[in-house]
């Protein structure tokens, strides 16, 4: 692996800055989204020009105050160049609220909804056009900024069009493309178009590594590719993929988290406040689940098991209670707002069939509180993460490293995170309502001794696999296949 | 091939005779459901046992009256060998109306939502064990009539695990599995618990042929084993799956039908009073959909593209109209409660908005009238068949075959049929609504030297891949495979 300091192009849709405007000041606020933190280590090490889209209004002006990138830092002092790019709001909200979410994110979740949902309507093809646009401005931006670059990272499902843009332009530096939520096979993307099937297949195919977090996915690309791009050979061995002599490699690289900061995080004094308020009021044991309101993160379900588990175990009423702290998640999203709904109602039903005086099972909390997850990381004895489908779930990397209690990680065997914790945590089936009641009981049951083995094992693995491994991982991937002549 | 009769055991979950009380007297319906259809002419050609379940309480009763089979024969006069299987009625009940409907029926259509269902509950785990117990009951009774058989054919996805257990218990003959549904990839089986899934799995590979509708199918069962029963070796060329010594082939046979049949129905006075009905309040263009009122069938968006098409064309209002009739499909299933009342509201919200005086665009027909059927069959100018997903569609092969205006298919790419007929076919992505409007307005206006073609084509395709080529194309598939040693 090279070891010097490398000219990098970050694309990403969301920057690590985004501006405001208070008392007539312009305003910075840094930081923000699990994507933008894990690339953060990029902007100390390396010479990075980030590109993001303006959007904040104050973003849209400080991209009109200038042509090309600006010198920015980030939370802890290091430079960085931003290139903000300005988009039509229309077709921004077209990409962000219509293609990308919810039509992208859920067939990659799995959670449309098919004898109804979704209609490639006259709707679909706009949000589909605006999606290329708002591609293409990207490309844009990013071949203006290049030159000279040593590689170019572009990141997630609202830029699969990127790759192939920057090629078509000329654009010769090494290229990566990551996934940052899982890729499900060919049957999930059988909603769209083949247009919109093969313009994102082919979108992605010209970098040089496709990237995701786990070999599940890769497998999935790989079929996925071999059934819509009949043109390309795919190498299920390797794994790769050649189009018209272009070399794509599909590679997992499991994304992760910094130890120290969630170290420094835990003794942060907002978070001990939040624990002082929890200890006080805290049953015997504590199953935790922290998660946004998302489809994908099975909340109905598991309130749903964790009545089961209370129905068969009368022993724990009284002495254990589920903490549920939900961050609210694109509620102008129609499916999203109902979830919400969905989740109120399911707490309420375990709640009315089974509280009683001074004891309520299920304390659901709708905000965005992060000093209060901390605190609550700290205190747990289950955590359950039990998605539906989960790209990673940085939760059950980041929750163990803080927690106090050698508590168990209860974890889907559809989390991304499984293939490198299974392991050590117990496995569920996230449908699986009566194994997952099981999984509770055992959780709570479970000897010390073995709650410690396992506890320490996800801090081992998650400190030696954390997200600067992630990162170099990728970079001496690109510096290996461009070396080995790959373009 | 062999042309010498065979001895066969045909087993699957309905049998060719149900019978029934009148007037005191016993009596038997001959006939009913694609798939007794389809394997009817086994019995004029080999010496066949049905091994079926005793549904009805007559069933039954005839069931205990002596051990094994009776005597029967079909609405031909053809003689056959009948064993009608016992069931508790608990079990069958779990078996049917919870394991395999909607289970797996809505798992191999793609039909879940999975945000919200289904949940692998301690109900769900009951119908198992009850799926298991009334599949063993089929391989007793299937065991007990085998002996000298040269080859047992077992259908559909209510008896998956039929094969391993006739392979436990013993049984040497040549053994087929068919699965008269779609198989979706690994990503639909993850609903299922993984002992269900590997039970399926297993049950099914200890068949010597696999046997599907389409070559989507074949790859998707290829996939699915792979990603679930790592000890099998897969051979995506030849195509076939090796486990512990066994071999299953796993080939595509596009079921069909039988020509001669639809030509007589076709003449049937019952068919030609409806139709001239029909033709008397036909309007001057039809649009026709015939469908059960199941949610794989897509009637949702069918009327949403109809709408779609007439506010894109003004010029044909008043002048075409869809015709749907739908048979009301498995009402005890509240998904198929509901879906129907979403059938019954997208009719009425088209009508209300485009109705004119003496015209209404959506002619909805919920109610089961064969003869209405094939009179409709022969008077559509444009057939639209745009199923979510489907093992086949019969429709689509039937219809054209009596049809006398050389009706345009509009054919779902989803459809099993689209494999044999979508050269022929309008193709659409049944989730695209406009794309769907497209080809409804490209049916209406295809020159007429272009729908002779068409119609043509199809209509020769069908006759010479009927449900005979079908058939004998597996049993010459069983004889080679058995010839060749491979058990």
């Amino acid at each position: 692996m090279r070891t010097a300091r490398r000219r990098l192009v970050i694309a990403s849709n969301r920057g690590p800055v985004v501006y405001g405007r208070s008392g007539g000041e312009r305003t910075a606020r840094r930081g923000g989204g699990g994507l933008v933190t894990a690339l953060s280590g990029l902007v100390a090490s390396q010479d990075v020009t980030w590109v993001a889209a303006a959007i904040s209004a104050e973003d849209e002006e400080v991209a009109g105050e200038q042509e090309g990138a600006i010198d920015e830092t980030d939370r802890n002092g290091n430079p960085f160049r931003l290139r903000l790019v300005r988009l039509d709001r229309a077709d921004y909200d077209r990409y962000y609220n219509v293609f990308a979410n919810p039509l992208l994110w859920f067939i990659q979740h799995g959670l449309w909804n098919r004898p109804y949902t979704p209609e490639m309507s006259a709707g679909t093809r706009a949000a589909w056009e605006a999606y290329r646009r708002v591609n293409e401005a990207f490309a844009e931006a990013i071949a203006a900024e290049c030159g000279g670059a040593d590689a170019v990272l572009v990141h997630d499902y609202q830029l699969y069009l990127v790759p192939r843009m920057l090629r078509a332009a000329g654009m010769r530096a090494p290229l990566s493309h990551f996934t940052h939520i899982p890729w499900p096979g060919p049957d999930a993307w059988r909603v769209l178009t083949s247009e919109m099937r093969s313009g994102l297949l082919h979108g992605l195919l010209a970098a040089d590594v496709v990237g995701f977090h786990t070999t599940r996915s890769v497998r999935a690309f790989l079929a996925t590719t071999e059934e819509y791009v009949g043109e390309a050979a795919v190498d299920h061995v390797r794994p790769r993929i050649t189009l018209h002599d272009a070399v794509a490699h599909v590679r997992a690289y499991p994304i992760s988290v910094d130890p120290d900061e969630f170290a420094k995080l835990a003794q942060h004094e907002l978070v001990t406040a939040e624990e002082e308020r929890l200890v006080a009021a805290r049953p015997e044991r504590l199953v935790l689940r922290v998660d946004r309101t998302d489809p994908s993160k099975n909340v109905v379900r598991g309130f749903h098991a964790f009545a089961r588990f209370l129905a068969r175990h009368p022993e724990w009423h009284g002495r254990v209670e589920m903490l549920a702290l939900l961050d609210p998640s694109r509620q102008e999203i129609p499916d999203y707002a109902e979830y919400v709904g969905a989740i109120h109602r399911a707490a309420r039903e375990v709640n009315d069939q089974f509280s009683d005086p001074g004891w309520t099972p299920i304390d659901l909390r709708v905000s965005d509180n992060f000093a209060q997850a901390i605190a609550a990381y700290k205190q747990y004895d289950v955590l359950l993460v039990n998605a539906i489908v989960d790209g990673m779930n940085l939760i059950a990397k980041e929750a163990p490293l803080v927690n106090e209690r050698a508590g168990v990680l209860v974890l889907s065997e559809n989390a991304g995170a499984h293939e490198e914790l299974g392991a050590y945590a117990l496995s569920v089936n996230p449908f699986d309502v009566e194994g997952t009641a099981d999984a509770i009981a055992e959780a709570l049951t479970m000897p010390d001794a073995e709650r410690q083995r396992r506890a320490a094992e996800i801090r081992a693995h998650v400190r030696e696999h954390d997200v600067r491994a992630w990162m170099a991982g990728q970079l001496a991937d690109l510096d290996s296949i461009v070396e080995g002549g790959a373009r």
